[in-house]
């Protein structure tokens, strides 16, 4: 893992919440974009290197829709990017990680990406991803 | 607020999540130090150029203490470095922000630090610091 590539953060409401992060942030977001598969709504901050990405559910299934249910808006995932992302999966299971998918997924920013299960992190909902070469 | 300084995670043992972490960053952290008037106990890992700093309660009435009993371990806050911290108060309280401590306090990594009530910014708690200089 070379550095942290973005923070997610769980919101209610995205609209209310760009407003929110611009003031605390002093600078508005850049962009917004849709990940359907993951029945998501994002928006991207950007703060030095690493960008904070907000997170709406669009969906009452959706993994975002859960941890808000369960525990509120707030921080969701740490996201650190990886030169080569098969090469790491499979270093973190020989390390004795456990994933949630053993095969990259698409992710919003054009990124493939995969999940660290929080129980093996501290309670820490870990992601890695690596930006995907343009087709 | 110019970029993401550090990254505080709740720990229950700081000895055996630095394991955990070096196995997971593939690099060791790189120091470690106690900060008495939080009763606290953390380390530093540095990823690109923000650091993940682990935190140990080491006192029951902690505020670290308090966030494992009622969430368990996991994300605590994210700090952002600014370069006037007196500054960012005022523009913080003028925009609305509900801050925890008006006047900054000293914090681990010889930061001055202010930490904002988690209620004004979607639960995440949000930590601004400045680099103290030498004196």
């Amino acid at each position: 893992m070379k550095k942290i590539e973005h923070i997610g953060i769980a919101v209610k409401n995205l609209s209310a919440s760009n407003d929110l992060f611009a003031k605390l942030f002093g600078k508005q977001h850049y962009k917004v974009e849709s990940v359907e598969r993951e029945g998501v709504q994002t928006s991207f901050f950007m703060m030095g290197d690493v960008k904070v990405e907000l997170v709406e559910s669009t969906n009452e299934t959706s993994a975002i829709a859960k941890f808000i249910e369960k525990r509120s808006e707030g921080i969701h995932h740490i996201a650190f990017a990886v030169d080569d992302i098969y090469a790491e999966i499979k270093r973190l299971k020989e390390e004795g990680f456990q994933l949630l998918n053993e095969e990259p997924l698409s992710g919003a920013d054009n990124k493939l990406i995969c999940f660290l299960h929080p129980k093996c992190t501290n309670g820490v909902l870990v992601e890695i991803c690596m930006g995907r070469k343009s087709e």
